[in-house]
């Protein structure tokens, strides 16, 4: 293990006639008696042969103050020094020991949302989290607009960089007030973003990512100092290295939260967020993927669809033949979010409402609005109406579409949208699977990273076809890896040479045109697949369902 | 010969399909192929072994207009490289190949003249020289005004720091409109100067290089960048290292201008400034001192010295049985320099006006106003006056003073201090050669680095004992050492580790009380030694212009 960051009590000798040093030679003489500054790579005993005292920086700005602060604590002072990824520096001097109080920061920058914790370094625990709206939204929604907005407008790359730096600002100030700790006192922050979000931080041009060729400005961009990026740190931040324009840093960093790359069982990490990325690995191997799974998975795609905050559905079951919606917060229903879409669905699916290719079951449909006293018995599924299709041409553009709350529709072409999607990110898997030879059956750990994971119901997932139908042990769902990732980069320097060499080893997997992928695609498009058989609990669970409607 | 600065022209393959590295990638990759970046010590083949890509840093706002000058320059471009102590840096990229542009700064940073050359590296050659006076004299004609005015007070530290960089920009300004070259665009500047104009550059207290315990804040600085100091160059700022308080970068600078150090033959370094400086030395030994030997011997403390400019006496032969001086720009004169009154003090005691002590010869005087007619003839002295005394009580206060120019005069009291200080600086290089058990005999070469040496009338110097009687030939005056050593430093970076190994071998000697120094100083303080056989070619002259004298 090795920090980034370092506090270190130390009293200087006061400078006497026997010992007049300069207060450089004096202060580099205390620290390496201190312990021993490794600045090299573990694989080499030779790399970065220190000369003498040249290990540890100090410029004339931090040096300029050593001498008031030396004597005012009566030449007991406490270093602090930041790595700058490649050496040494003395950042700051504090009067007497404060040693105790040694923190930094780690932080998941995503497009929508930048998280932030203070981590104490000598325990390393968490003291405070802090999550703030990306500013950059003011520039776009989606990234793609914000990409365009600063396309040949170099002056404009600077506002989404000042943009982003005001999100880390505020973080910070936000952490100070929680905890009465001086972020700006931190040697280290640690961020884990996607490549686009790491050139909107560097303020570099991001077209990159999504033009082709796709050659981005960089993926392993150096260490910085807080002040050159407008973040009021006194040290430096380091940026989890990307694989590729759609493989960013907050996958790699997600690697490094669940340590996939080192275990001998074969693990598969989704990610859905703007984009679905993909991992599948272990020790041996490690194939990479990405897709535009996210969105609709997301609700994005859908017309009610919205983000798991107040007012959003975010579970759906079935009581008494009705659909019942629980609402975030308690209140008045305003849309639907990725959870509640994926239990939605598959309720939909168990009551039978929907087929395996997710339609609508016509034969069974009588909407409610029914005038014919004859067919009202016949009516089957609660809820249902034909509404005008999206951009409906004229009347008679019309599609089935299910309430699901108050007001609140599900359409058809919302399902087909969704199951495309789910049909998508499962294929990426399968076909990766089959690569090395095997099936989905041999998925040791399914990991569904970030906020989605953590609040989709695993049943309705394998349900819907969008998990496999594994072990559900074996499904996790750990949360923000990428912020995890940051803080053990945060904890252990040593880590960064982790991901160098996991960024090495991955392979990246283009899906695009290959004919097996779009074969194993048509048939993944189904609820939960077109091969029922490969889903047995969900078969399960459909007999049991329909058995019990029997009895009733 | 390590660089401190590259200019390399590179075509770089364009971003495609089969090639979509990053720009950073594909910059590193080309600089690499193009040579060898040799990072390390000369001593260890094991330092340094780059990783890969790392050896060079690319900080994200250079980065961020690589894209365009790579697009507008058709992927041809010149990267500028600089060394920032410890690691290569891409600095600017530049369309087409400018390789052949490619240059650097060197400078001397005095007290009282801050010097800058502009050098085209391709050729080692020096294509213009500005000059200023230190806008430091704002706040202080002397180093000790400067310090006191900072004294306790940082934000003056920053007044001072400010106006030593106001200084660097006004002769980048000149020198790029002598030359029509940008000298914002030099990877490196060298500056070599004493140890206060070290601090005062730096920012920094300087207070340490003239209070007991002598503790100043650095020696070696580390190379800063010079955005950090307020110097436009888009690169990098080394300082010359400094041995002591007293003996700054502008010594060993001399050091590695003269080569002293790595000749077998025993040499005297003296640099005559605002203090003595003194090296003694070879291959095997480096022995260093001081003393406040400078003003005086520049003519500070004499009541009409003057700085070797338009109206300087500089220099003072005798016609005729009278003195007659040379005017700096033929004008009337307006005082005295240091080779003015080496000649003069020459010419007394050549002339017999003063005797082995200074004095004047009391018994041939009879000052011009002798109303006496009986006196007149007895007139020996042309010029010498009966005038009050500096700082005179009463009118009976008077001392002789001679008119070596009209109506300027020298006093005895002015020859007095000139003598002390002479012989202080001579002792010093007669104690120094003592502790080898060597004489001054031994001189093998008697360098006097600076303007003064430059001035100076070598026969002048050798007859008042300034200099020692040895082969005219011994004695050089290589003018700005420090400036030279700058260059050479500028040129070639492996001389940072020839300095500190100079710093390293270097011993300070202390004069202050010792016995033996205090007797021998004794002893010189004549003219041109108490001990005349030491200097056989001055008693050879004086008896030739007595002769000569007589004859007529």
């Amino acid at each position: 293990m090795k920090e980034w960051s370092r506090k270190v009590y130390v009293e200087l000798p006061r400078p006497c006639e026997e010992d007049h040093r300069s207060m450089q030679k004096r202060l580099l003489a205390a620290l390496r008696d201190c312990g021993s500054f490794y600045t090299g790579d573990s694989q080499s005993v030779f790399s970065h042969v220190v000369r003498d005292e040249a290990d540890i920086r100090i410029r004339p700005a931090v040096l300029n103050d050593c001498l008031a602060i030396c004597e005012q604590a009566d030449w007991q002072v406490t270093a602090s020094l930041g790595f700058d990824g490649r050496v040494w520096e003395l950042l700051a001097l504090e009067p007497g020991d404060t040693a105790a109080q040694h923190y930094g920061l780690c932080a998941d920058l995503g497009s929508t949302t930048i998280i932030m914790e203070l981590v104490d370094l000598n325990t390393g625990e968490t003291l405070a989290s802090e999550s703030v709206f990306n500013p950059q939204i003011a520039y776009g929604d989606d990234i793609l607009t914000r990409i365009f907005y600063t396309k040949d407008h170099p002056e404009r790359r600077r506002e989404l960089q000042e943009a982003t730096a005001k999100g880390f600002r505020k973080l910070m100030v936000q952490l100070s007030k929680e905890t009465g700790v001086d972020t700006r006192k931190c040697n280290i922050l640690t961020v884990a973003g996607n490549t686009t979000m790491m050139h909107f931080l560097l303020g570099l041009d991001a077209f990159g990512v999504f033009q082709s060729p796709y050659a981005v400005q960089t993926l392993e961009p150096e260490v910085c100092r807080g002040a050159e990026l407008g973040i009021p740190v006194q040290g430096f931040v380091y940026l989890c290295p990307a694989m590729e324009n759609y493989l960013g840093g907050d996958i790699i960093s997600g690697m490094l939260a669940t340590g996939l790359p080192d275990r001998e069982e074969i693990s598969v990490f989704l990610d859905v967020g703007t984009n679905g990325e993909l991992v599948v690995g272990n020790q041996e191997f490690l194939l990479a993927g990405a897709g535009a799974a996210g969105p609709a998975l997301e609700g994005g795609s859908v017309r009610t669809g919205m983000r798991a905050e107040n007012g959003a559905v975010d579970s759906v079951t079935t009581e008494n033949g009705r659909l019942k919606a629980h609402v975030i917060g308690e209140t008045e229903a305003k849309g639907i979010c990725g959870s509640g879409i994926v239990d939605l669905l598959a309720e939909l699916y168990l009551n039978g409402w929907i087929d395996l290719r997710g339609r609508f079951q016509e034969a069974e449909i009588r909407t409610e609005e029914s005038r014919d006293e004859d067919e009202k018995e016949k009516l089957r599924i609660p809820g249902l109406k034909k509404l005008p299709m999206r951009d409906a041409a004229s009347e008679k553009d019309m599609e089935y579409a299910i309430e699901y709350a108050q007001g609140l529709y599900f359409y058809q072409s919302d399902i087909d949208e969704f199951i495309r999607t789910k049909a998508a990110a499962m294929t990426m898997v399968e076909y990766m699977m089959n690569l090395i030879g095997l099936g989905m059956e041999d998925v040791g750990r399914f990991y569904v990273a970030g906020a989605f994971g953590t609040h989709i119901d695993k049943e309705s997932a394998v349900t819907i076809g969008m998990y496999p139908d594994i072990d559900r042990d074996k499904i996790i769902s750990p949360g923000n890896t990428s912020l995890q990732g940051a803080k053990k980069l945060l904890l252990d320097r040593s880590l960064t040479e982790k991901a160098e060499e996991i960024i090495e080893r991955m392979q990246y997997v283009q899906f695009g045109a290959v004919e097996e992928f779009i074969e194993l695609m048509r048939a993944a498009q189904a609820i939960p697949h077109t091969d029922l058989q490969r889903f047995p609990t969900v078969e399960r669970r459909l007999l049991e369902r329909q058995a019990a409607k029997a009895e009733k």
